[in-house]
């Protein structure tokens, strides 16, 4: 099993200074630098930005401490050592590329999905290669198709699956049985998985056995999760990447993604300073935000009876995917929307869904907003239907 | 000339739905995206971040307004669309590599130099090439070796010449007949300019006619910037991009770093709401860390005056090069500081000085800090002299 790692973080190599530093340390002593640029440590600090500033490639070990303990409330105990801090799931996305892929390599990741992933990986020079979420009902994702994928000419450059839990737009959180087929891939073919459970607190209609892949033993596994939708603060651009898997596969991941965040170094003290306020707020705003999706989630349910539109079951997140008759075109239907009613929105062919039909509807807005927004699409699409 | 961006951006692909949103644009209409997934435009805010979140790639249109105010009392105007904001320098380096860089492609960078930008090239698969900076009393390029490089067979790959001004550790800045033959050089071969000068303000003993490189618009420039510097504030994370150059290039430029900014939206509202703040504080604080800077720089004269150590003429900066004799192993003479007096340092090597003999002072320490480090390297000279 070789652990997936790129050349693109050399092996840091330890030079003679380096080790006398070691030695130093372990001896109790804590040599100066003479070089040190870090102007916080000879009594030049703002005013206005207090203390003193440590580098630390993983962010601040309290901000850390605080989010761990945070986390731990979940139920599994957190490391605040397999914490690292960034401002969103967008950079976690790009380091871990960083961290995997060679130019050319590959990702795996579910269509319909996050577009964003696809633009991401090919500013890091990695291909990112679909698999298939099908529905029936509800939505289960083509495991066969996974491993015909892994099996086939590009399987050989494939790093690491990308798993949305839950995905975006589809709603859909994975399945034990699909999680355990998915771990049991990484491990046996030495990927790893990078898991976005940025929606996880929205359920909406779930489906037994949702559980987090964060602290998942059985394969390398980074899970994703910030601010931006735990707080719907995507204004205050705290992010993190949680790392978890075989211990040694951990340990070397994490000596290589801390030269990618050493780096970077993309902590504010502006954010760390104001994060432990933020997260004592996030039940109460995550529970705000979903009793808002479920309150407009049941209305929508009761405004499509009876007419020619459906919704796909969405067992979590903040959007869903409404479902017409496919004599409409949805590009038109869009169209139509901009045209005669002063609306706008994304068809399913945005997120790759296999056919036409589709057009993705946010559960955010305030109810008469939302209902307003509903009224539009249904006599857009009863226009067209004619 | 060509302009030199990478395929890392595709051309954005104007569909249907996004002409139609843009001529109901034009006839005055702003039709409201049935998918949006802002919360904070839904009355969903954080009552701890007050406002309605826009996604602005380069950055809120009120901070670049106020930072173009302030950049223009250097004396040029500058234009808020040509501010890119983010948290680092290393993130800019990044951001410009994948917007100049394919795979394998190259950039020119200076030796003696920053370290970090090879490691930064590395993990965006660019190949960072050297040209080297020569001391006869001062520094100067090998514009020569320059010529050289781009006429070599490495040249065609080469998108980009990074210009440190002043640069580090050498102290060095652009001499006018430098920059007018780099210029030429980038310009006539269709090379972008990437121009760091976040130690700008910190002149030492500068040989005259130094200038911005910011604001250039000879060749396509970006030039670097930010608070790490500046306010000797390297915890805020507040830099930014100042694209400049022939007004086709920089439409295309702005055109593709628009979509690489937009796929991360790095600013956080909580550092840009305190950075006007911290502005109002730059030029106290930089000339407080100047005179620092310079105290320093004038007692290390006297001190070495006699010594087996010799000053390297540092223009500007944060640090200075010290040269001892060079039957001294520089790598020894770290290890006896380590060892025998508590300090620790970066000999030239670290910086790809062409030859043994270096050290890195910083000019930062308080000073009784700073005497009591000059002693310590002084007794080290002289132990190995012994
Ligand atoms: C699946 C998924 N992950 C991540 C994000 C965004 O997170 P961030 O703002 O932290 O980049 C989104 C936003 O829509 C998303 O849909
Ligand atoms: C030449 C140069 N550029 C940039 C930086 C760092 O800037 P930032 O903190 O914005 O990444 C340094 C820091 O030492 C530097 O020496």
């Amino acid at each position: 099993m070789n652990a997936p790692f790129s050349g693109r973080t050399g092996p840091s190599q330890p030079n003679r200074i380096a080790l006398a530093q070691a030695q130093a340390v372990a001896r109790g002593q804590a040599p100066i630098p003479l070089n040190d640029s870090n102007p916080t440590r000879h009594g030049l600090t703002l005013d206005s930005l207090p203390g003193v500033y440590r580098a630390e490639p993983r962010g601040p070990i309290e901000l850390r401490l605080e989010l761990a303990r945070f986390l731990g409330q979940r139920g599994t105990p957190v490391d605040p050592d397999d914490l690292y801090l960034l401002s969103s799931t967008s950079q976690a996305y790009s380091w871990l590329m960083k961290l995997l892929c060679d130019a050319g390599e590959a990702i795996l990741e579910p269509r319909p999905g996050y577009p964003l992933i696809e633009s991401i990986a090919r500013l890091e020079c990695v291909q990112a290669l679909p698999y298939q979420l099908n529905y029936d009902g509800s939505w289960t994702i083509d495991l066969a198709g996974v491993r015909t994928a892994l099996d086939g000419p590009d399987g050989a450059r494939i790093r690491a699956i990308v798993l949305i839990n839950p995905n975006n737009p589809t709603g859909s959180y994975l399945h034990p049985q699909e999680r355990e087929a998915l771990i049991g891939l990484a491990r046996s073919r030495g990927l790893a998985i990078i898991a976005d459970e940025v929606f996880f607190d929205y359920q909406l209609d779930p489906l037994p056995g949702r559980r987090r892949l964060a602290g998942e033993e059985g394969a390398l596994t980074f899970a994703l999760d910030g601010l931006s939708k735990m707080l719907a603060a995507p204004q205050a651009k705290l992010g993190w990447i949680q790392v978890s898997g075989p211990a040694e596969q951990v340990a070397q991941a994490k000596a290589r993604l801390d030269l990618i965040a050493d780096d970077y170094l993309p902590m504010s003290q502006l954010i760390s300073q104001a994060a432990p306020g933020l997260l004592a707020q996030a039940s109460a705003q995550s529970e705000r935000v979903r009793d808002r999706c479920v309150g407009n989630l049941r209305y929508l349910g009761q405004a499509l009876d009876g007419r020619p539109i459906s919704l796909l079951r969405a067992e979590g997140g903040w959007n869903v995917l409404l479902r017409f008759p496919a004599v409409i075109d949805e590009t038109e239907l869009v169209e139509r929307l901009i045209e005669g009613y002063g609306y706008s929105g994304q068809p399913g062919y945005f997120f790759d869904m296999p056919s036409n039909g589709y057009l993705a509807l946010s559960l955010l807005p305030e109810p008469q907003d939302f209902r307003a927004g509903l009224e539009a699409i249904i006599s857009a699409v009863d226009d067209l239907l004619g």
